[in-house]
């Protein structure tokens, strides 16, 4: 077992629009170290953007920019036909906007984690994935891309140059070659929080998840993804924080985690 | 005169959006130091965005970021009733997003000039010129604040700390007390090339314009607004740059401007 | 007393839009006899205005047409500065899409009433009342202009020649004229759900309202606006609607309103 | 060779947007019979359908809806996953909102023509094409959906009950199924405007094309899609139209092909 254990815990914020309120926000951020805020294009809007880059600095919580598609009636879930040039061009111009949010509140951006059908997307496509992982280089200097372990967003963030951090979903389960089991399998979501937190607090501490199939691998993420949108999934975010540090992990922003 | 007379020429760039095109940019370029791009709230789009600062960069010309009210259909030119703290944050994302897309274009983003309707709104309420500013101030180093000449924007930029460059138009005529004629009114327009030509020289070399009634009034604005949407604009630039040239007036970006 | 009183209740429903939810649409349809139904410009999608018109038709209450400002961040309740005509071609096509969803539904189209800043400028401007009036006109047969009693909205329908029907508010307090009193006035609105309650049954049986200055007027609305957004705003609705049928008021659709 | 041959010439129109103006519509509204205009989700605005509509009428051209994805930036050309019911939803309000339009020009709406990426997307979906079939179907009385000919469009026109119209494109060259040739194969666009404009009246007069490989099919379009974007495909659209007079076809709107 690893005694110096780090891992971050990562939730989608600031999803709010105009009059429409989204997620249990300031719950959520009592739980995570990374938050991941959404540029306006699937979600957020400017007055959104300031108001949760505040939130996250006053919890104590650090701050990355959360590109979509500028599908915003299907808030970025719907597979859409972008070409890299344009994933680029929108990934670019998100990442800036929370850029300049930041530096009004004094906070530096830690990281950028595509969001919803982009990040499916891009984690199958190299051309999507390079696209997205220079945007990141261009946008800043030291920007972290996050995404799914085992995806191809690791290479990509080689090829550009900047630091990967591998993200890990606590109530999915795990095919043999590391990849998240679809959804349309049985065995796709875990249920039990105490099974999912149990899992995670093994992946920081023994860098090993059980797979759908019941055989051991190597899995030691570097960020777990938890909800907020919901009064469970903030329980279970509470939850799992709460098993990781009784185990003696260190929960801590991923730049902590990378740096390690 | 002014033996050492300099001014900035700008211009609206970067206005297509999607498959739509519009603006000479390329002719306009050839004229002007200063680029206004816009930055998808009224016009623009992020491959667009991408595309105009790369072509200011090889033509030499000085970026500023164009930003305007969320208004795509209505292109930035009707009023709304927006507060404070809305134009802020919405000045703020769009000028982050323009920074992000010159970082990459390893230019230096030079100045904000606000577009259209919270152009003049913002002229003539201390609310929304001191938003504007502040979002300059916020959003990165050094910004120049560039609006109206005797508005609300000097004030509202020398109380947020950033430098101001008072614009003036070509094309215009002034009142007594330096302010536009009002559209409204019959001489509000000027509509001979050569006279606004000899207007903008005289600005720059003897720091005087004639007022609508005849009057010599002081006036030495920073920078001259061309406009890049037809032939004939094109051709007044042109006209204007060479008028500027011959009088031995240094045409360059306004930082320099301002630096004199 | 008028034992033959009749009112209608109305509320805005259909107010989610993509991922984002707004309104106890549901609870609201068990006591209001008429729906607006936002069309997309501030609220709603294509596929909650489906929704929308289906509950509404298993709830037996009358739809109609609820267009806004193009203003979705802003949920049209910022002042824009619209012509005309645009405010015609905006409203047109939005009914336009609410009566193709009720042909859809089988469900005859009964009204119209503008949202927000647009319902709030247009009783104030003759040229925007009357956009709206002509696209109630064009845009299909025997729809009914509903707006704020005693305001420029009826001499746009009569100009038109489109019935009318006045709304009133049971919540706000009136001045002498019949309009509403400003809310930037102490006495603004009405706290206490049995005053507003009783205020209701008073209009509908009696045809007079308390003024603010405490003087009975002349005051007869054919429907009364309620709120559904919050359980207070449901709780105040049922209470009305209670209050009324134990007058003896018969509560129904505008059009059974009008042709009484 | 059929001496009673009739043929409808289609194109896209009113794809203005605000400010931004596309397409030569009043030169290409000289050559064709029938007008597709779009419904403000990929181009046109409320303004800009009204005046198409009314351009439309003036230029006796039969009027049809041009429902598209929700893609302004994209002008609907990119592949969205979009389930059948946004599908049907999406076009459901956008032909409601052109049914409108033409009811206040005292204008039938004669059919629908899906867009760009949709159009291409439910050619090869059934529930794609049966969606839009149900929207067509639902939002008015005798609409006549038009599609590419020998796709999935027929079918779902026949299983919702409503007319269809085949379409094929005079600059495009087809396969011995009676499909278009993809674009990625050389031959797969007809550059020669005599070449194009024979094939056209050929498949008028005799219900024929030549295949890419040189084999004759059986092929008799309703309509040909011309282009109004550029002058050399006005030109085209006129040598077309002046090709099929000249061999005594009856150039008309769909619904009397249709009813030939």
């Amino acid at each position: 077992m690893d005694s110096m254990a780090k891992i971050d815990l990562n939730s989608d914020l600031g999803e709010s629009f105009g009059a429409w309120k989204m997620g249990m926000d300031r719950e959520v951020l009592a739980h995570v170290t990374s938050a991941n805020v959404a540029c306006g294009f699937h979600a957020g809007d400017p007055v959104v953007m300031v108001k949760t880059v505040k939130a996250a600095r006053e919890a104590g919580v650090a701050v990355g920019a959360h590109p979509g598609y500028p599908d915003l009636v299907g808030f970025g879930r719907r597979n859409m036909a972008c070409s890299p040039d344009e994933v680029y061009a929108d990934c670019l111009v998100q990442i800036g906007s929370l850029l300049a949010v930041c530096r009004a509140a004094a906070v530096a951006l830690q990281h950028v984690k595509p969001h919803g059908a982009l990040y499916n997307q891009a984690a199958k496509s190299e051309p999507l994935a390079g696209a997205i992982a220079c945007a990141v280089k261009d946008a800043g200097e030291g920007l972290i891309l996050m995404g799914l372990a085992n995806s191809l967003f690791e290479a990509a963030a080689g090829k550009a140059g900047v630091p990967f951090a591998a993200e890990a979903f606590a109530d999915r389960s795990y095919q043999a070659d590391g990849s998240l089991t679809p959804r349309s399998q049985p065995n796709a979501v875990i249920h039990d929080p105490e099974v999912a937190a149990a899992r995670v607090v093994r992946m920081a501490t023994e860098g090993v998840v059980e797979t759908a199939e019941g055989k051991l691998i190597h899995f030691r993420p570097h960020s777990i993804c938890l909800h907020g949108d919901n009064p469970e999934a903030v329980a279970l975010a509470a939850r799992i924080k709460r098993a990781l540090l009784e185990a003696g992990v260190t929960v801590t922003p991923i730049q902590e985690v990378l740096s390690a």
